[in-house]
């Protein structure tokens, strides 16, 4: 179908037509298409009529080929000119075969099965009806009060930028129209959702305009620049403008300074909380400014739907910006198929074939295996098969390891660290306890009589594997905690346990870096699992056993208390920096009573075995500009099992037009190593790689000094040094 | 003096001479002047010469009539040109006579009394010889965690504003030339330098333009307004920039936009420390970077006396810039009256009559009076005199109650809790004890003989008092803290005085907002006082005695706890307000485990009366440009107590073109209400008063709806509404 059709679609619209097409509504103004007639519930909150029900433009959270098929199909035949509906959903990590939550992901450095992780679920989704996923979240995070930083990949803007990438391309495939088992994607939430003060959840962001683009900004570009489809606006201010009714940040930079034509949606109601953010006086203005800042469709709430009309008709907005969005959401359809094709992947045959498929499940399995973080291992991992286990804690047997975010995932079909254990070992050989419920409870019978329970199972094994953690609704959206610790009453079921005196091995369920007092130097051993998704018991198991490797690397430092927060790897030198904190100096940019270090930091995570780096080793001192300079560095495995072993590259810019970060992740590489072996790890260094945004925004390198450095982490890192040499003629 | 006789000294002086103009170091360099030839210790770590010691400008840290007169004679003798040293210091709450902390200040709401103690701190100050204080700081803080809020009035740029104003005024008076008592201001530390991330000192800074403009930079503007003669540059980064190279923050804005042709002057080593900021390779960078930034004095590197005249010879720099920087100083010591009176206030016989006299430690009482803040009282307080006290802690008998920034000062002569105490009831009615130190003590031994002290102590009493908080070096520059608590020794103490169920009154000695867990419910009364200085503890008496009222209001939010902050009072309403914590609503901007108001919010205060306050009365439902609209509330105090009532104005715009703070401090009034009495008090809104920064940094009000609230305290308060109304014609 050409532009000239979707023009006539266009033409033949009313106004008020149009602007349904902007509005975007759940699934139940659907679910009940035959009781025509009812104004009621929702409808009747949002002020809106059956008449814009049937011409409304999109649909969220709807799924399930046959669901998604009978509404459509009702839909066309109510919808004057025939425009099927957009099916939009959360499919977040995963649609009903679920992957660890995105934080998780972000630990494992691997893009191959980031970009798989996304296909699947689009797959899953796609047969399931769904059109677009309102994925990838790619909001750079620092924060670890904020519940959402588990929806993202972490605190390092270049690799969230290759995560959104691979997530964009596991999504939309390269064919969206063709190819119906894939889904559109919306990048999210644009912009700097992750800044929120103080990390409670939908709380104002302030950010320079250089720190907005030099480390805020890049993730969404990447996922553009990879052809995402859609932008959603964040909740948080940006300058001290709302994002949803911001002309600056969407109208300007991402319209017209980037190029984005795609379609702008505002999450959830946004249009309409312009009005308690107190930047719009009423629905009416909320709406204006929100069309004036370019956002396409409105979610769940009805600003446009009951003013753009009368706006316009009133002069006061022109209605060639009803027509641009129009314009682009149509276009989205085409783009999909839907004219042609309207049901699209719907397929309910197919739907029972491959939704949650053991392929599928295989995937997320592994993925998870990559994604736990070994934090510490006193020589008690791996657990050797003829140990007597007491598996203890609230996480032992309970199915809550999707991580939020997985409406369409089934905790009960979910492998449980028990069912992983069982795997593994006879069950004469296991003795499980809950230990305690997952937050302090008042009961303190029950919680005496579990704290006995547990003691009495631990006293009977060589082992403590403690299963602990937060609940998946302790983290995602509005989960913001101010106290970063594990709950009370696990942390004392830990120091009754410890009084045992035996190898305690802790395994972490949580959706947030924490502040590990009271377990990191309890246990032996500490797995973080975050919410490793539906096979998580079974990758853990796999994990503890020694039948998988541990090889993933925190993407988010862990910061030594909420004190210290925010703490993230590539921070500023300082004019006053703690160089050595032995010395005790006073006037150096510290805290009196913490080290300025995280406990874990980026980049972090251990195997079953040593890899030693070599010094290393530049081609040159100078990098010439067009020119590549190698960095090499020797890893070599020095103990007894094998290991994929992460290469990290980091660059520092010393001397710059703003301040540079001491380390800058600029390339990683995966290594298979046997044990004994050794390998040469090469990475290529370009100019443009040294470029960053100057204190006018400009974007571009400066010769000079450079330091490169290798390692396993962002911390131990080996240094080399080159000079950026000016342009000939420059 | 005319400044054509500045320009002939400019003239005569070589591009050495005119460098060295710009340098100011220590006192340490002059007071052996008499060992000449020798060139070692700091002279020789800056690698300058004697001669350039014999030219420079300035000098900081040198007090004293007798040896200023000296160094400054001796300079005057050595000097080619005759051009007197500037002597510049530290005079932060005081100079010999210590004042409470400017946090405590802030706390007094009471501009006079402010007023009062920086021109007695000049008196002090100008006699012992000092020419310039580095004074005030009037940083914007919200962060407890960084040390030198201690060193702020807190967290609202109105009051800030006033307060600026007020010790400049203080500080300056209406003549520098002519009336020695008084010294020339040097307001700090531009800009923002109360933003560091996460409380850390010397930390990063990153604002929005827009938030730095409307937020950070109104008290600086403030007291240049009121006629400040100094500048002195922020350690941090604004914009990517650290202030000190940032020509954007102060060649454009500071000179260019407000118009200032004072002297700038850098913090301690700050314009060499660009180099660790990475935005100097080397000291010559730097000092370029400075210059063209339009920096006028480097303190105690030598960046522009190694390479300004190198810079200036190679063309580099334009001398013009140097020889502006050189005029600014000399036009300050000019103004200052040193060219026909280069000692100036120095006078040894009146510095012994007038430093540290009666009527000087009088004010500073009075002002310790009005800033502690009484923020608990469980009819306990105030005390009686036929009451057993037991006096303990480890502030009972310290003289560390001056805080930080009072050099001059001396704990030794500090009135203290025990001698206030002593000076209300007879020996036989106190027992004291210290119960603990101060911090943790490794000599458990030693803790627990003094723990049972304090036990014996309070087992004899009738009330405990305690006298509880942090060393001074726990606040002050690079004192910052992770943890916000009381030290664990001094929590422990007061859970085993718990156990003696006996009344317990806290007094708090800090340079912070504290988390108060574990002291807040435990103590019936608690009286914030600060580090009030002096003559600290005969204010405390009185308060407690009930032979002073307390009326302190918090000028700085006091968290619940750590990982609430940052909070403060004038935040944004977001897009999710939580308007009712018990309806448990999840998807609002919110913790799961704290409130998102602060334990005690800016404006708290108890008194030992009750003042009820009635509903408020507009004068109108409009507010028309160029006239008032009077807001008005009765007062009446209900109690048995006279009060100084702090009755506090705020307004919220309700909807605007930027986000606006809930509640914004407009003005207040300070009302004397004996028991029983009752007064109206009468505010006059006028349009000026509604500007705020638009989101492209105009400044101006918008037409629309506005509260108007009043109260005891930004949280208490009674609301009214107007509309502020288009201007005719508009």
């Amino acid at each position: 179908m050409m532009e000239q059709q979707l023009n006539s679609y266009l033409q033949s619209m009313t106004l008020e037509e149009k602007v349904d097409q902007l509005l975007q509504l759940v699934g139940a103004f659907f679910e009940d298409a035959g009781t025509e007639g009812q104004i009621t519930g929702p409808m009747a909150s949002l002020g809106i009529t059956e008449e814009t029900v049937h011409n409304v433009g999109s649909v969220l959270g709807l799924a399930g080929a046959k669901e998604v098929i009978r509404v459509q199909q009702a839909h066309l035949s109510k919808n004057r000119l025939g425009i099927p509906l957009l099916i939009m959903a959360d499919i977040v990590h995963g649609f009903k075969t679920i992957f660890p939550i995105p934080l998780a992901i972000g630990c494992s450095w691997d893009m191959r099965l980031a970009e798989e992780s996304a296909t699947i679920a689009a797959r899953e989704a796609a047969v399931s009806g769904i059109h677009v996923t309102f994925a990838p979240m790619v909001d750079l995070v620092r924060d670890p009060r904020w519940g959402r930083v588990m929806e993202s990949t972490g605190e390092d803007p270049y690799l969230n930028s290759e995560f959104a990438r691979a997530f964009v391309r596991g999504y939309q495939g390269k064919d969206l129209t063709n190819d119906t088992d894939r889904v559109a994607a919306c990048v999210k939430h644009f912009a700097a959702y992750g800044a929120g003060e103080g990390g409670r959840d939908y709380n104002t962001v302030d950010l320079s305009a250089w720190q907005l683009r030099e480390y805020y900004l890049p993730s969404y570009k990447a996922a553009l620049d990879e052809g995402c489809e859609m932008v959603m606006t964040s909740f948080n201010t940006v300058e001290g403008v709302a994002a949803t009714g911001n002309k600056r940040l969407m109208r300007d930079l991402l319209r017209d300074e980037w190029g984005f034509d795609g379609v702008l949606i505002s999450d959830w109601a946004a249009i309409k909380e312009l009005i308690p953010h107190g930047i719009a006086e009423d629905e009416r203005e909320a709406a204006q400014k929100a069309l004036l800042a370019g956002v396409d469709i409105e979610m769940m709430t009805s600003c446009y739907n009951g003013h753009l009309p009368e706006l316009v008709r009133s002069g006061q907005l022109d209605e060639a910006l009803v027509d641009e969005a129009v314009m682009r959401v149509l276009k989205l359809k085409q783009k999909l198929g839907l004219f042609d094709n309207p049901l699209r992947g719907a397929d309910p045959e197919r739907e029972r074939e491959i939704v949650f498929c053991d392929a599928h499940r295989a995937v997320a399995k592994e993925l998870a295996i990559k994604s736990c973080v070994l934090l510490k291992n006193d020589s008690v991992l791996p657990l050797k098969r003829s140990q007597h286990i007491a598996l203890i804690g609230p996480f032992a047997q309970s199915g809550d390891i999707l991580g939020s975010w997985s409406w369409s995932g089934s905790q009960d079909e979910a492998i449980r660290v028990i069912d992983g254990f069982q795997s593994k070992i006879s069950s004469s050989l296991l003795t499980v306890a809950t230990g305690c419920s997952i937050e302090d409870v008042t009961a303190e019978d029950m919680t005496a009589e579990q704290y006995a329970e547990a003691l009495q199972a631990a006293s009977q094994a060589e082992i403590i594997v403690l299963a602990l953690g937060e609940r998946s609704d302790m983290s995602g959206e509005a989960g913001s905690r101010s106290n970063i610790r594990l709950p009370q009453a696990q942390l004392e079921l830990i120091k009754r346990l410890k009084t045992l005196n035996k190898p305690m091995v802790a395994v972490l369920f949580n959706g947030r870096p924490l502040d590990l007092h009271g377990v990191i130097e309890e246990a032996d051993a500490v797995l973080e699992a975050w919410f490793p998704g539906g096979e998580g018991g079974a990758a853990i198991a796999d994990l503890l056993y020694g039948d998988a490797e541990p090889t993933g690397r925190l993407t988010m430092s862990f910061p030594q208390s909420v004190g210290q927060v925010p703490v993230y790897y590539n921070h500023f030198n300082t004019g006053r920096p703690q160089l050595d904190p032995n010395t005790k100096e006073r006037y150096v940019s510290q805290y009196l009573d913490v080290p300025n270090e995280p406990l874990f930091p980026f980049g972090y995570g251990l195997s079953y075995t040593e890899v030693a780096y070599d010094s290393i080793q530049l081609s040159s001192e100078t990098l010439v500009p067009g020119q590549a300079l190698t960095v090499k560095v020797r890893v070599t495995n020095a103990g007894a099992r094998p290991v994929e072993e992460t290469v990290q590259c980091y660059v520092r810019d010393i001397s710059g037009d703003t301040v540079r970060p001491l380390k800058e992740l600029k390339d990683f590489r995966k290594v298979l190593l046997p044990p004994g072996e050794s390998r040469e790890v090469e990475f290529a260094l370009t100019k443009p790689q040294l470029r960053y945004h100057h204190a006018d925004l400009s974007f571009s390198s400066d010769s000079g000094e450079f330091a490169v450095l290798t390692g396993p982490n962002s911390r131990d890192t080996t240094e080399g040094r080159f000079r950026l040499v000016k342009e000939t003629g420059k």
